[in-house]
């Protein structure tokens, strides 16, 4: 049997592929023996999937965020389809499948969004915020956040998303800059670079992107300003005020309290900084959300409820879609 | 006596100043005789002025938007600040003063905005939103285009703050486009251009940014529809698609139907537009808020009703102001 | 075979029908090959249909709107019912059927709703109100205006819905006229009038009252608005205090902003109106949600989101019903 | 001296007059002295008035409600105004003297008011509830319920007002009766009668319209619905049902739970007396806002809380007024 | 056959029940036959049931809050389950059968409360209050108060269950008291004692819990409010201050218009009682909710509309459970 | 001049008095002088003070908090009272002045709250909660936590209201324990003793309650969560799931989002402590609110924005409150 995507199996055909594990069960018959229940992802789909034997010497290298090669049978079940699995066993190396494979990835390259990320925290003057942002993003929390998604679903819900995110937000920071010298801008980039860390730990991104339980019982914009406190406890001579200005940006930054920050802004870089962060997640959101049902010729997505309404899907868009270089070159202008 | 500014008298002391008529009444005394009473505005302040006698020759000229010059004393009455006048005319040609020296007034060069504005325009190569942006623009609205402030005292509350505050709005939409190929950058910007037009009609300049009834009635974005839905209609050709849009993304900007928009965004374009502009709205705001509490050593402004909260005014604050040219100097990264 | 109502056909019996089409879509089967997919209505009930081959030559006459005779079988399909159809030709002229036969209709009498509208717009005393009434129900309006229903689906949604909506606010507003010296009769009436003739636009009858494009873009206050301010345009001397409260009226009809309405109701004349639109609707809507489910001794309704409740049904409903005539004998008090 | 008009006084003049007590107090002067404190009311002004002396013998027969005949000087005091008064005694029969003299008074003669009121009970059918009617609005219930007014200052805030707010919801329910059959309308007509008895104990109108301690604690809702069903308990057969759906009436009136209804409407009869109410209130109160402050070329009310904006004054609202006659002769019109 | 628990039934086995009927209707076939329709419950479980024949001699006597004995079938249908019923008779006295065996039951011991209740009514010092609670929960009422739950499904939603909260917040209100002297104990007490007695008859428990149409169109408070004013009323001498207070405590104790109470605590005692009143059915009702999913290494219950969120579920839960009785012993602290 | 309380001065008299410092700023005269302007405090009085001159050598000694000694003059300024101070010095150990004369202070005796305290804390039985309680109530923060008040003037808003808060909150949690063997009544306890401690650094009670600009930027939710996981980190072994849910306590315990909450609570014990901390607080708002107004016959306080109604005085609240000693006696019952 040949190697497939799960994508092309029909119904009742057996087959073998490739399968990322989101969550993993082992429940009861009526009979009261155990099988396997298991939840399995590809990059688009989610497959509901029962093993009834045979299990018990791979159940424990199971867990989220492992892939596996099955073989199986695709088959109805309750109005929905189940893959009946007969083998299983953990994908290793010599397989030479990556999480990736299984997971929505940015669209942006990441060695262009890395070198970005680079040329952004040279270009703080101010010595402390400097250091504060250097040994924040030292080593692991780094490559957590660059793999991790800005969110479970709505806006940047993808592998490097938070990092696109990330970058979206210093552009429209730096620009808005511009038009007011009033404006701390070490500070403003400084917030910005760090306000979403606390998503590293709030988020796992190997479960496809569900919250921990630490990310569900503190929030990550707690997480993150404990774990900004510590960073800043270790510079010696940080200067307390630009202390407590950073960690306001951190903990307004969703502007309202009923978004869950537990301070509104009350700074200008917290303002600037709480709207620039809007207009990235939902322009972001919206255009996701109109590509997932731009096909034929539909004119509506249907309701979608973070807007509020459904959204229309303009006749060009996708024609505005494929010719993204020709879009980028009528650009030369103010 | 010597021509004086109002901010400089003393209370009780007899004085000749030029100033703006905002508000213009005759009212009745005990004893039955008609008086005087006008509201009379400098750069920065208001005041209450009467005129017992002697008005009648004078009295027809007028009218919100006059400047006069008068002589009179300032008293105290009521707890408050009145001045009395003996003497008033208005003022004419020669004596050289116009309405911008009693009004605030953008900090940037106007100059420099009307180029700005004129290459945005020019970058538009839709032909059928050139044409619109080009009639829409024609003569006199563009005249009270660039006169008016973008709002009565909130954000922009200044001579060509509506120009100053669109050119911000069109440029984080310019940005925003760059990282989004499907969006229709030319509708984007179009839209940027006409959004509040309507607030031309809306406000009146020269009643010191008070309310038309017309504009009480309407609200800026129904008269700036209409508007542009004549100027359409006028343009052979214009696609059915693309005015629906248009005027979708005028109607839809205020973001929320409790924030005076009778649709909220339904396109990628419109949900960006409404996020530039509370980005551009809200930084200005704060930071006009922030300046004005300015002063000594203090750290917080009163309580500000629209961001529901007092402001933090950083110690730094002044120092960065005056040293905007450094500022923008070091702003060569990304 | 004999024609048969849909709503007597059982379960995998063959039959022929008249049926309305409010969607069409060619799909594509596992196989690529296309095949036609309708939505199908009669007064009450909507049907998925299939047409698996030989539709290729009637395919582009089928639009939303057209009223087709079809053969073919009642099958059951995912839990629900399907049609597949196996013959299908738009009905013509020969074959007498009527859009009305496939859409609930209003019980009130069209003549005599259309002998109250005229003696309505013949009452209005002020020359430029009833020249603006004449010429905006002028022709292709009318028509449209008087098969349209009200809302899609909550208060008078069937054919001639909007019509008795408007008499009843008529009405309402007449009466409280007569209350309040102070009220401009004429105006109230001329916004009566024309409040919701957006509607025309903004809902499409012959989709089964869908939403169009411009009507979901635009939203039936503004297009509204755009139609009188046009029509006002044209008519000579139209005092411009008049006009803006004529617009004002429109605008703020459904009396707040999250309604809605871009400006609240500023006016005597606005509040009543919206009061009016209120008292006319909700009663309409609880009505028909009553009558819906009036069934057996069942007490009460499913809950009903727009209320937000379940509603309570009466023991004498029915009676109350039946004997119409006999309880309109009983009025003669005040 | 002469008697005079309070609002003919000025200030530093000695003067006699009649006024209304609204509230009384004896407080304690910085020596340890008492002194009296009294609130006056004419039928537009209040004023706090002091009687430092000679006040013992007449202080316990003053009350909110009792009209005096005073002697004293209006002085200025804290930047208001102050009667101190030198004598004082309560008015008698003698001196001819109703408190409908000092409060304001409906515009509607009361014996077409309390003829119309007598119609509409006779037109009530069902023999249950028009011994309901009859038994609660029987003797000194009645009484103060002609007295009363509807609210303490929003809308119907003046004597016989809320006979004739009454009087206005039971024509529009009777008009909307007309449009639905399915509408029990001796249901509706009675509890729009005894929707708002409980007023007559919520508020005192001898107190110039303030609450009662009881009708602070528990509602006008609450004591009409206490009332009612006490009423109900003694006629003999009275059916459950109607009892339920009555007291349900008086319940759900303000139609919606933030506005102290503890149900919201559920029956179609409750749904049309919420609305009717609203529109009887609203323009009731948008009228008497905007008469007073129409005066001049004024063309706009302060801000209106309850609107939630400031009300437009129209150009011809005078004219109107003193037309009142003629504007009725133009009513023959459906 | 064997009578079964229906838990224990398989699919497709026949089986002799006792269940207790929630739900009663007489359908009609397709054919026009009529048949017998059914809910049925069980302590944890909820049946659609069907008789098609001879059930016209047992119809009568069936409706909720009967237990019956079935011999039936349990098969699948429409993706649920359904009970066949072939012979069906009303359960009588020889049975042995409770209703308590249906439904869910307060684990706390019914004597413990009912010596507990009888001690907090003999704690009441106040003669006037005393007599007002002996004579309210005198006979049938406190039979019903017994057995009533306190809510339909949220929190001690179970039989006992208002007296279970009632004790609750008895003892919660006792300790506030010792805070604060300024509280009048024995007002607070019999507030608590009273507050939801209306729930006796808005909740019916013989329907399992669902709503009487008296509850649904009066609320439990008003009803509550009439009988106490009623009980009052019998009583002479009974304070009006007092009274006007105690039916405060009833009106108010949601706390909040929005929840239903017709007025706001106005009283020291009404505020204590509504945050009482939350505390002990808030904590009772997210116990029972992540009880009831408190299953194998489960850490998170789904999401609950009333908590707004998904409910955390500790490791240790189910150890702490089984071990009450040491748990209790630790308790000898302050 | 003999020492006087501020609250015996007259206008115009001058006078010696000791009072507490709030506010301090140096500002200057019409002339360019420097003037001190300083903001004074009593237990019950503000005052605004000047001193023109002499004022340079004590000028550094002044911060708010700190006690002075003055001879000055009270005189009427502006509608109000200043103190023009002649003579001032900083108040020394000599003079025997405590803050605590100058600031209201609970009425519990202090040493009796520590005893409880410390029962509380040893009540503790979990190893790893234990030595938290302990370690973050070491030394300098208890010294805080033991003056701070809870609020800054709504609830226990007096030196010692935060310790008398916390103990109330304690008691009642612990009541509830008893109620549900489910709840983890260590770390309930815990989370009761902590979830307030960011007070001490968001309140300045030196400066009569004001907040500090790190409170202002944090909230006092953020610096103890900071707090507490710094002393957890130190604490080895301290288990990760207790970690989380003791963090989770302190972040949902003000209940919902718009209250500042970051996470709204999703434990068992995050719903209690919440109410519990509800019932506490209110309560003891409510009766501050209402004994500050009891005086004479009064019936109502003004209205209070924070309960959203005025508060009902009754008759017998002032006897209840001199009573006490009784009223705690009859308390022998359940």
């Amino acid at each position: 049997m040949e190697i497939k995507k799960i994508s092309e199996v029909n119904v009742n055909e057996e087959f073998i592929a490739f399968l990322l594990v989101s969550k993993v069960e082992v429940k009861t018959k009526k009979n009261g023996e155990p099988y396997l229940s298991l939840e399995l992802k590809d990059k688009a789909l989610t497959f509901q999937a029962v093993m009834w034997e045979n299990f018990e010497n791979v159940k424990d290298e199971l867990e989220p965020g492992r892939i596996i090669k099955i073989q199986g049978t695709l088959s109805e079940y309750n109005g929905g389809q189940q893959i009946k699995i007969s083998r299983l066993r953990v994908a290793d190396e010599k397989d030479g499948i990556k999480l990736e494979d299984f997971l929505p990835v940015s669209k942006r390259p990441l060695d262009e969004m890395l070198d970005e990320f680079e040329r952004v925290t040279n270009s703080i003057n101010n010595e402390y915020l400097k250091k504060l942002i250097d040994s924040v993003f030292d080593g692991q929390l780094k490559e957590r956040f660059i793999m991790t998604p800005a969110g479970k679903s709505w806006h940047h819900a993808y592998i490097h998303g938070l990092l696109e995110h990330t970058l979206e937000i210093v552009k429209i920071c730096d620009l808005v800059a511009t038009f007011h010298p009033e404006i701390n801008r070490d500070l403003l980039i400084a917030g910005a670079l760090l306000h979403d860390i606390g998503k590293t730990e709030e988020l796992d991104y190997k479960k496809a992107f569900g919250y921990t339980d630490k990310g569900s019982l503190l929030g990550h914009i707690t997480i993150a300003a404990i774990e900004v406190e510590k960073a800043i406890d270790k510079i010696e001579g940080f200067p307390e005020e630009l202390k407590n200005q950073t960690l306001h940006l951190i903990l307004s930054h969703q502007g309202k309290l009923e978004f869950a920050s537990p301070v509104v802004p009350k700074t200008l870089e917290a303002i600037v900084l709480y709207h620039a962060d809007e207009l990235s997640a939902k322009s972001n959101a919206y255009k996701n959300a109109i590509i997932a049902e731009s096909e034929g010729d539909k004119k509506w997505t249907k309701y979608i409820y973070l807007a509020e309404t459904n959204l229309y899907i303009p006749d060009d868009l996708q024609k505005r879609e494929s010719n993204e270089g020709e879009i980028s070159e009528e650009k030369n202008h103010p």
